[in-house]
């Protein structure tokens, strides 16, 4: 079995690789040829750890396993590790044996900033200047790094919770080379495309700080109680996901189903605009908004291709299992 | 990390620190000091093949993890590789990170034997001399060799649906200097412990099949619908298990607790025996029957202790993840 260690992701990991295998990964699961497994997430009482698995089979891409790990919030104060660990368990289809091993953080990052690039190569307007970010944190230098590559974009504005952060998003839009603004929340009314990345449990985009054809991706919230924006936002705009099952659960859109504002038949997979099955974007007023939850799958498929990427370079470590 | 690959496993482990790793996790599942997380369990519509995971936290050995693999119907006659297959990955209960990788074919088998030889030494009669196995596949050999060590048993019984095996067990009662004989199913009243290790879906020891005193470990069911006792049997006897919840759901007492002959109120932690909070056997004509579900804490406890014995042999891989 082969073992790419967290310490190599950086180095043959692309932002491409990533975009290409979350995009496929998303068509496969609204064609019915991928699907992820129920979550197992565990507060172990031990460290205060939420400890999980996320798994799931993609038949079309033969990506078989999980990601195992969680949330550590002492790590960094205790030991100076990240807080958020994980791994990614690759099996082999045709055998149900092992076959990789694969650090799972960067990947981690890689494949939700993927997940909202994705979101603006298929949903946002393909003349979207302006984009917004909500939260400012290490995530979001992610996100918006990805989201960069998708439109021309002139300019980045910038809203969070603790403004002394900014800087982190301030030195992503400069060196693209674009100027950055901090703004307040109705100043996000400026943006073509927002990109929401907090941790936060009660909203802080609210509908009218959105301006018509605005494209928004919500990237934060995957978990019962979490909130970004406002639930009548979602009731505006046309609402898409990365899996459905979990957005009207422990996505953005749990909000605005439990106030009767959207019904889970609203909500459409952002696969099926990839697939074609969907148009996508009707017009240039429409406001579209992607609830990103993240899923197993997303970890597979970065993980199977990081380890082609390995293989190819030589730079797997192949132990007999 | 540590690796301790399948090949080495039959070298490493023992069934003493098999039965002492089930025995000591039996014991912290009773006193809430460990427990099992949902199972996952998914037909991936690939091969046939059935893939899951079991997973895990044990706070007394600070044991934390999942086996993950499953059941792949096609590998020997497809491969030459043997059709259950998986994997057990431990995780550094301070920090998520993960600790160590293990073959998990052959432990799997060792801590099922564990499982019902532990039953055996909490609950069966002292001068118990004869013991009835049902069920010769290659399974049955991994228990009746486990069962043998814990009393001083003269003679080994054994019935099979297909009496073609009986050779297997024969081979196990030879071995230990025991005389062997096939008896058909009322002959088990001759048996003082009896060991059921099929994957049937309908009963094949019955109650009156039973005689008073005996203690029964019922090995074979683990999912719904398969049933190797009638369940008039868990009515007339004293009913403990691994973990209740399984029990009831997917373990033997499911029958009788869908025909009303038994209440979840009724079935014992075996670990509860082990810990001294719950008395055990009454006396010598009580039937005691052990329901052995399988869980994760099982093979976490015996995939922890088989890596305790590479370290300390020098024979784990160390990868630097």
């Amino acid at each position: 079995m082969l073992i790419v260690p967290e310490r190599e992701i950086a180095d043959l990991m692309t932002r491409d690789a990533a975009f290409a295998a979350v995009e496929q990964v998303f068509a496969a699961m609204a064609a019915d040829k991928a699907y992820n497994f129920p979550v197992v997430r565990e507060a172990i009482g031990h460290e205060d750890a939420l400890y999980g698995f996320k798994g799931g089979f993609d038949r079309a891409g033969l990506t078989l396993g999980l990601k195992a790990g969680g949330y550590w919030p002492n790590n960094m104060d205790k030991r100076g590790l990240i807080n958020h660990q994980s791994t990614v368990f690759l099996f082999d289809p045709d055998t149900g044996k092992v076959r990789a091993m694969v650090g799972g953080n960067l990947l981690t990052a890689l494949r939700t900033a993927a997940a909202s690039s994705v979101s603006i190569r298929h949903l946002a307007r393909k003349d979207a200047k302006v984009i917004g970010m909500i939260g400012a944190g290490h995530q979001a230098t992610f996100q918006l790094r990805a989201a960069l590559e998708q439109r021309g974009f002139e300019k980045v504005i910038g809203w969070n919770y603790h403004p002394e952060m900014l800087p982190n998003i301030e030195k992503v839009a400069t060196e693209a080379g674009l100027p950055f603004a901090a703004v307040d929340l109705p100043g996000m009314a400026e943006a073509d495309v927002i990109i929401t990345i907090t941790s936060a449990f009660a909203p802080s985009l609210l509908a009218e700080h959105v301006s018509p054809g605005t494209h928004i991706a919500c990237m934060g919230t995957d978990t019962k109680g979490k909130q970004e924006v406002e639930a009548a936002l979602l009731a505006r705009a046309t609402v898409f996901a990365d899996e459905i099952a979990q957005s009207v659960s422990i996505g953005e859109a749990q909000h605005a189903i439990a106030e009767g504002l959207l019904q889970e038949a609203d909500i459409a997979q952002l696969g099926a605009v990839i697939n074609g099955t969907h148009p996508g974007r009707k017009d240039a007023a429409e406001i579209t908004l992607f609830d990103g939850t993240g899923v197993g799958l997303q970890d597979l498929a970065v993980a199977a291709a990081v380890v082609d990427l390995a293989v190819a370079q030589g730079r797997a470590i192949e132990v007999d299992f």
